[in-house]
């Protein structure tokens, strides 16, 4: 389904390298700054909203405008109240209820995370709208934010060097694969955890120790750094029982992630759990990489 | 299905940890030679057959003997013509159907890729076969010695050295994702060419250049050195024209391969088709890699 | 010279697999506590001063049994302010004349950097120093912590990834070497910047671009991050001048740095001096450097 | 010293930005080929001697054209008997007593190691000369194809992948250092074996294993292949003889290498004497290597 305004486009063609559109960028942060001025330096028309707080001197505009707009970029998350858009440079609030009425079926909507709530309201006005936060090409990319983020926390946190530390990797995912090649890098004596065949035959062919899960009680005494990826309940009482004394553990899996907390901290385990990381360490990048996944669904609607 | 000769070892616990089994070993090359040693190392009772050529001093014993082993392992190939066992180092032949006849459903076969035919005359007598060239993880780990052994010709069919070469590789599979990452440690400027976004994103995380197939052609002008390993027909008239006149294109793609080779000859385009790289030049890895794989299989049977 | 308390040791061996000796470790901070705990762990009987106030409940000795010592290890730095050795965690100050009182030629002296007086003092008294912070293993192993320290920097302090950031390395020394090195590893694209043909070509054998000062000022305007580790003013006004906005200058060189500081001020400049890296993010690691400096000197002497 | 027929050229200024020089590039092999096709591209005047049989098509000119040029290049090895240039191009000799003939001192020549006698004779009739093979950033720069070099020699000569398998780089210089780079890329497990603290503090600052040779015999029955680097008799009988059996020896050292050949030969140890291989492996390469190095000599001349 291509909408109206978008439809007068010569489809088929590499996005962007056709007409110049008109692109209304809502709320955000850093990020959601870097989404504008990354479709600005392509040439579109962008307006921009929320921002009338930053540094950039942005005079705000008229919500009114956004209805002009063939493409409407909400920020990541879109909300964090399910009232008002995510909107931290805006002096006052962008209600959601206020957006959806300057929406109209001829407009593409993007965003970061809708909830039900939106969704169900955006279906029933007959607009079309793409969770950038679904596509697995963000959150590969997203993954280098993350690991380097991983990194200057175990930089920071502990009194060794990662050269020369002994790091267990958890899981072997997208952020898995990406933080095990760094910690390498860098010196690390690494393992990789992971519980496929597969898995564990790629972490060997990248040169890492590897081993399964029911191992893991086995090699967490050796550990200088243990790093979880993923969401689910690994690091339990019996497992934190019998790390190192001045193990630290970064937690990298979303909610509800991978560690105890109350057993960590009955036992005094030293803890951190980092969500978030690529919109903290790397704004910038990480709105690239936002602009970058939507002009590839741009590309794939060949529109 | 486990078989009887395997039935009366306590099942769910480690193989290997538990009763020693007897194993035959039979044909094949210095791999083979190495999965003998390797299980013999862990204290099974194992007969090699098929090695009295070998300068190894293996004295030929009596086929017969297969029939008292729990395990009989055939080669990588099993067989070259569907009659023989594969087997270099013998000085006679080693029928099959001289094999079939030692075997019973008391047995757990494994073999590296079997014909139609074998398949169903195992079948047929109710005997279990594993093709552990059909595992994943055995193909991932031979991605080291087939990406070491490109390596290699990349520095020997080349007036130029891997370091500062622009190197093209096409395709980011098992092959595809370790070649490249030991080209940019050696040096060289690498482009992954890849169709899927994920790939494409990955390849990005891993900080190579990366492009989809659509732009091979404007690409192709600038590399020394092109890599291919997608078995099906992407250097084909149109895309080697365009190539430089000094390039090498090094294709890792099993039949039939991803080069026009006629259209090769035509234009004196230098193309150098590498099969079967493990064997040759790492021999002794992949019998280890063929063990630990069978090892596998075994583990998840549980016997 | 042997002094008298160690001579009885069988001299020309291994240090460490000879006799045990009687060390104090005074002063200092984790670092120190570090050397305390590693000699502690080769058996050695070992003393520490000046560790009342941190939290693994050392009950303060009698300043007395230095003397009882063969070895003597102050801090790095020795001391801060010329009258008091340096310790952090002590209730109460440790007078340098009150250890000179307590010190024989028949012991060894080990410290971080003697003032002039001090080391005229020991001269005086003829007991032997040595300065573990002059020596060029200590110097290229604290490299590592900090090139990690600027790393952490780096990730933390620009809104953009290290990976496919434009690093700029000024200098190819200790630190320029293992950072170029480790940025590069994180996917950064690496530019260093080096005076003498021979830094160039390594630099250039390990994959980085390399460049002359005379060119500083032509690369300059696209470098996302310059590392400095020259201790001499290379970013003056006119370099400063032609950064580009966003630009962060890491400034690692000791006293008086390489950064015109007031210029910086004036244009605008992100500039961090970040100095002492290595006591800071990684003190342990730190300390055991210091204590494999302290044994190869030992070795060095045959004592 | 400038002599006459450069004299006329703006000095100070970076080479290669001045007016375009007359040059005569006289025997040798793919390097000098390489040397003169480089700089042909950089729009200078080149004309190329003893190449007539090399398959580019040249018309050997006449030897009386070289009294024209301002710079002379001579191969590498300028001379292999001491009579003639050496030129494996060539169809008839090129007299060194010939070209003594048609230099004289307005003329700059460069070479890749002049015999005594060929350095007596230039001095004698005031002709300056340059060895570029005594130059340092050439030794370093070509480090990279020996080490390629030494790469494809252990992927060839062992049935074992270099992913794994226990390297062993003794001397960590030019070779040392960027082997033991890309070994450790290329997933070894690498140690390396040197004589100064400083070195020993550099190799573990980069992550590899490090000892000095008083530890050699130690660890020499754990190495699958042991890379010499070192020019002088390091590997003796008593050495060799605590080889595993399966271990390999390459030594990169010149002569008279670090291997006794003699011994290993009655041990039945294999030893692979590698010398030359950046013309080998990389003869185009190396032929850049060679003028970059005559343009640095060119800038600092200021000619």
């Amino acid at each position: 389904m291509i909408p109206a305004l978008l439809r007068k486009f010569d489809a088929g063609r590499e996005w962007g390298t056709v007409m110049k559109r008109n692109i209304s960028v809502v709320g955000g942060d850093l990020r959601q700054l870097t989404v504008y001025e990354d479709f600005l330096k392509d040439k579109h028309t962008v307006n921009i909203f929320g921002f009338d707080k930053s540094d950039k001197g942005f005079i705000e505009l008229e919500l009114d405008k956004i209805s002009e707009s063939q493409i409407v970029i909400l920020p990541m998350p879109v909300s964090t109240d399910r009232q008002n858009i995510n909107a931290v440079f805006s002096s006052k609030p962008i209600k959601i209820s206020d957006i959806l009425e300057l929406l109209s079926p001829a407009q593409l909507v993007f965003g970061g995370g809708f909830d039900m709530n939106f969704k169900s309201e955006l279906k029933k006005r007959g607009i079309a709208y793409f969770d950038y936060l679904a596509r697995e090409e963000l959150a590969i990319k997203n993954a280098v934010p993350t690991v380097e983020g991983a990194i200057s926390i175990a930089i920071n946190e502990t009194p060794i060097t990662i050269d020369k530390s002994r790091c267990l990797v958890l899981g072997y995912g997208r952020i898995g694969k990406i933080l095990a090649d760094r910690l390498r890098s860098l010196g690390a004596d690494v393992t990789v955890c992971a519980r496929k065949y597969k898995d564990l035959a790629y972490a060997n062919s990248f040169s890492y120790k590897a081993t399964n899960f029911s191992n893991l009680k086995n090699i967490l005494p050796y550990q200088d750094i243990v790093f979880n990826t993923v969401p689910s309940l690994i690091l339990d009482y019996d497992a934190l029982k019998v790390l190192g004394d001045d193990t630290l553990i970064i937690d990298l899996a979303s909610r509800p992630g991978g560690v105890d907390f109350d057993a960590a901290k009955r036992l005094g385990t030293k803890v951190i759990w980092a969500l978030s990381l690529p919109g903290k360490t790397a704004p910038v990048t990480s709105g690239k990489i936002i602009k970058d996944t939507i002009v590839n669904i741009l590309n794939e609607l060949e529109v």
